[in-house]
């Protein structure tokens, strides 16, 4: 987005003021990791982010990419843009240096993400999905595919994708077609069409890597008989350097809402020779290592998409005059500044606490995946991967839910001109609807949480969860106001344990009881967990302005936001909990034939 | 939309067995307007929006309007469709016979344009737009403006625009500046600039009518300085034939989120002559006597959406396989239609408790606006428009804001090829999303409900509603869920009035809780008036089942609707009642500093 900036310093709030990220840091080992660090890098992610990425951004949506013959042309600047990334250092930096890497943390990698997503989500797409590509390679590819593979990918002359969906398999991976045929020399040959391919083909890199998800010949139907290749574009010799084209062709582009300017993608494979990572038959383990926590990188889009609105909207309420505010000025102008009226408050506010509120749960949620990756404890360990296992899904879809309504509120609040494109409003709002789709839509999340994570725990996931946040009220000590708030929480915790009890027992009769509740109920999650982030926002603001802060707007604000996230979001929980308890009946018991005359 | 289908079964249940338009018709002397002729009027608007409207509707986006030199070129067929439909008298309907029109109701009239928008809103604005300026001259124009005006618009030869916002003022017409200059002849000279003017230039008509608020030299500052204007393109002798280009000019158009097919237009006017409609300085009263009414037919775009999206996602559902059900198939297919999972069931009836309640608000507005316009009775129409007062603001708010989400659950259920533009249901979103701005946006339908309506008129307003609502439950009888239902709906309008006593209380002294309430406020209404209509129907539908309707998966669908409107979007209004009473300081406390760092 144009005059997008990166929000730095809240950043560094949520980092270094709520969970102490020094300690942490310290604590896993990354002596070399100094705040000083951190901010240094934050400031030239920032950077490229803010003046390089931001002002490419409407025009990448205007012109999108092109087709041509099976190559794909990106639209004016991006190419450059991704030069000047990698020339920069940025793709290697939470890689390990054994294959070229920064060994940095991976939160510290991924919250800069955010800004490359905030200032042009297409463009992001590219090096996110590399991303994606070479944690899969590291974590189940053998030494010599990683050898082959990794340093190119890390250092960003090539890019990777991920080959998942077929036209007739999105969410349901258990009906892929695409065949994978052994070939003699311990290779194999994959045939099949994939659809939707993010980055699937550009003029970025000299190679494009694929991670592609078929069939062997013997494999059993369904989710148990799925393997997982790469498959580059280009054959790649033992040395890692290019060779001869692969079978490997982009049929075609979608034309799509938004994120015109990222090339979404049917790929063919005829023949295309593939190396098999892992074990056969168990791709879909393979792949759901990498995708639990890509899925954090969507929640960061969305909360990314809600930031830049609100930058957005803040900017045009404060410019903006219409109407007179009976309270707020001296009555002499004609029309006042709209950032005086309580509904354009509303929705300021709201966009500020979900786009604030999800930062927290974003880089709480990094701060896990850096101790799963590096923590020498391994109770540590299970703890950061139990509460990522229940979070996740949560970060996911909530984040990208409530990016929806931020980016509305975006287009709102510019009223008519909202609706126009200059202003770059509605790009906001297009380019982040993909994002309760792709990644598992919100309803896959919704079953993921409910049933395989709360539910298949036995409650134990949401269990440890709830014990951190009453933990954390147990101790909370504040002014009257943040006490009734922290009462308030602590119910929602009862609540929220009463109701996962109650879901339980219908689903154990009927299992249409757990799709019935389950978006609900991920929605209520959500409301229930950034309630838990906005107190200790407010706690550790309140704390600062105590210790005579020279910030005292900032800090304030995080206070008045608080409270209106209490007074009047939290609330929504108990629309969704309705909805909850509602039962399947009201959504089964009507005949597939009277949904329309 | 592509394979729209004009829901004719339904619009005729609402219409004749819901309000029993038979008996309405024949109260208000329209002896002719029979049930068949309605039917067959209904029939043939449907095959026009079907056949012709629907298939230039993705087009039309894609293409959108081009703007060269002062002129506008309207997508591929567009014009054509204009052709036929001025050849099939559809402009004319509702019109006097002196002008030309054919006298029906409005109701009738109006309740087609919801098919022609649901098939293709952006070519329905340009007929849209005609209807307000024809109405405009007809309620405030001279005998001789009429004679000028009417018979070529009336005809639909001549289109014609509403031109109010400017560059500075959109909600705020109190700022603008667009003057007013009298010539000797007793027409007015017209200058400035106007935006977002609608159909304000196209290749459709020989000449468009611009309807134009400007101040005169003298005129008192703000709102009550405002005068109203005909302003023709090209000038109009006294018998009404096109003589010379007046001083109009269109100086661009604008790239907009959606409605592509729909021009939205810069006009400059450069000394244009022009006609005063009423009386100096009187200008917003006429505007909104059809304000007032065009409000009704902007909630109907919105509904109209919502159905849409219904028909897309409803033919999906139904073919698209992914997952087995646990509880709906014999489990022998690998996956089944995705309409067997609860969620998207659930996203499914939210869009039909939407679209179909929407239906009965509308006509209920319709109706009203009938007997408004031809009772003869002063004390029903008296009561007409008392209820049109409190609704209109209703219906044009909750029927767009429901939009959104009924189209947003459109994609949801697509997945990602929700988000590809072949299928349409990204266009129907983007389109739908100018109608929560457009007309008045839902701040300023918020704050109409309820500072002009329910306040300012001390309750009385709202208490005639209640009265209705309260005088339909006492009456009441159904079986045990539906006598449940009727409970719910009562308990409801005890906690609206008390509601409103609250906030009428706590703006007494402080003028910002108005804002701070008033779209939670009207989002509860529009709740709590969806419950009363879903009552209503679900009685309508099981009175006809028991007497033994061949229709029973039409009836049995209307019950389960209601039961799913009763159990999982009715409690929404729960979180709104908390907006409400939450009160303005946890939104004017935070400084205007605070809200970034």
């Amino acid at each position: 987005m144009e005059n997008y900036q990166s929000p730095q310093r809240d950043a560094q709030f949520v980092a270094y003021e709520l969970f102490d990220f020094q300690t942490h840091y310290d604590k896993l080992g990354f002596a070399d990791v100094s705040a000083d660090l951190v901010k240094a890098i934050h400031t030239e992610a920032a950077k490229f982010a803010d003046n390089i990425l931001a002002p490419i951004n409407q025009v990448g949506d205007q012109q999108g990419c092109t087709w041509s013959d099976g190559s794909v042309t990106t639209p004016k600047g991006f190419k450059e843009a991704y030069q000047q990334y990698v020339q920069g250092g940025w793709p290697s930096m939470s890689h390990p240096e054994a294959f070229g890497g920064q060994g940095l943390p991976y939160s510290l990698a991924t919250s800069i993400a955010e800004y490359f997503s905030g200032a042009n989500h297409a463009w992001a797409m590219y090096p996110g999905l590399s991303q994606g590509c070479i944690s899969t390679i590291l974590t189940h590819g053998s030494d010599t595919q990683k050898n082959r593979f990794l340093p190119k990918l890390i250092e960003g002359q090539w890019s990777g994708t991920m080959c998942l969906t077929e036209a007739h398999c999105g969410s349901d991976l258990g009906l892929l077609r695409c065949k994978a045929q052994p070939n003699e020399d311990g290779s194999y040959a994959i045939s099949g069409t994939k659809i939707f391919i993010s980055a699937g083909e550009h003029d970025f890199t000299d190679n494009i890597v694929h991670i592609v998800l078929a069939r062997l010949p013997d494999a059993p139907a369904g989710t148990k008989g799925i393997s997982l290749f790469i498959v580059p574009k280009f054959n790649v010799s033992e040395d890692g350097e290019v060779t001869d084209r692969n079978g490997v062709t982009c049929g075609s582009i979608e034309h799509k809402m938004g994120i015109n300017g990222s090339a979404t993608c049917v790929i063919n494979f005829d023949n295309a020779t593939g190396y098999l990572i892992g074990a056969e038959n168990r791709g879909l383990n393979c792949m759901f290592t990498f995708m639990n926590i890509a899925r954090i990188g969507t929640g960061l889009e969305g909360m990314a998409a809600s930031e830049a609105a609100l930058q957005g909207a803040l900017r045009y309420a404060k410019d903006r005059v219409q109407f007179r505010s009976p309270t707020q000025r001296d009555g002499s102008a004609a029309a006042d500044e709209i950032i005086v009226h309580p509904d354009v408050r509303r929705m300021l506010l709201t966009q500020k606490a979900f786009a604030e509120g999800g930062r927290a749960l974003a880089y709480h949620c990094m701060q896990q995946v850096d101790v799963l990756q590096h923590a020498k404890d391994p109770q540590e360990q299970q703890l950061a991967e139990s509460k990522l296992a229940l979070l996740t899904p949560i970060v996911k879809a909530f984040l990208t839910e409530t990016a929806q309504e931020a980016t509305s509120y975006g287009i709102q609040i510019y009223g008519g001109h909202g609706y126009v494109s200059e202003w770059g409003m509605e790009q906001l709002a297009r380019d982040t609807r993909i994002s309760t789709l792709y990644e598992g839509t919100t309803g896959i999340q919704s079953l993921d949480l409910l049933g395989r994570k709360v539910l298949a725990s036995n409650g134990e996931l949401l269990g440890i969860f709830l014990a951190e946040i009453t933990s954390f009220c147990d101790k909370f000590d504040g002014d009257e106001l943040q006490l009734r708030w922290r009462d308030t929480l602590l119910g929602y915790t009862q609540q929220w344990q009463q109701l996962t009890g109650q879901v339980a027992k219908q689903a154990a009769t009927n299992p249409d009881e757990l799709g019935a509740a389950s978006v609900d109920y991920l929605m209520y999650s959500g409301y229930v967990t950034f309630a838990y982030y906005w107190l200790r926002m407010a706690q550790t603001a309140s704390q600062n302005i105590a210790q005579g802060s020279t910030e005292k707007d900032f800090y304030q604000g995080k206070i008045e936001t608080a409270r209106f996230y209490f007074d009047r979001l939290l609330p929504r929980s108990q629309a969704h909990a309705a909805g909850i308890t509602a039962g399947a009946a009201s959504l089964m018991s009507i005949g597939e034939d009277m949904f329309k005359a």
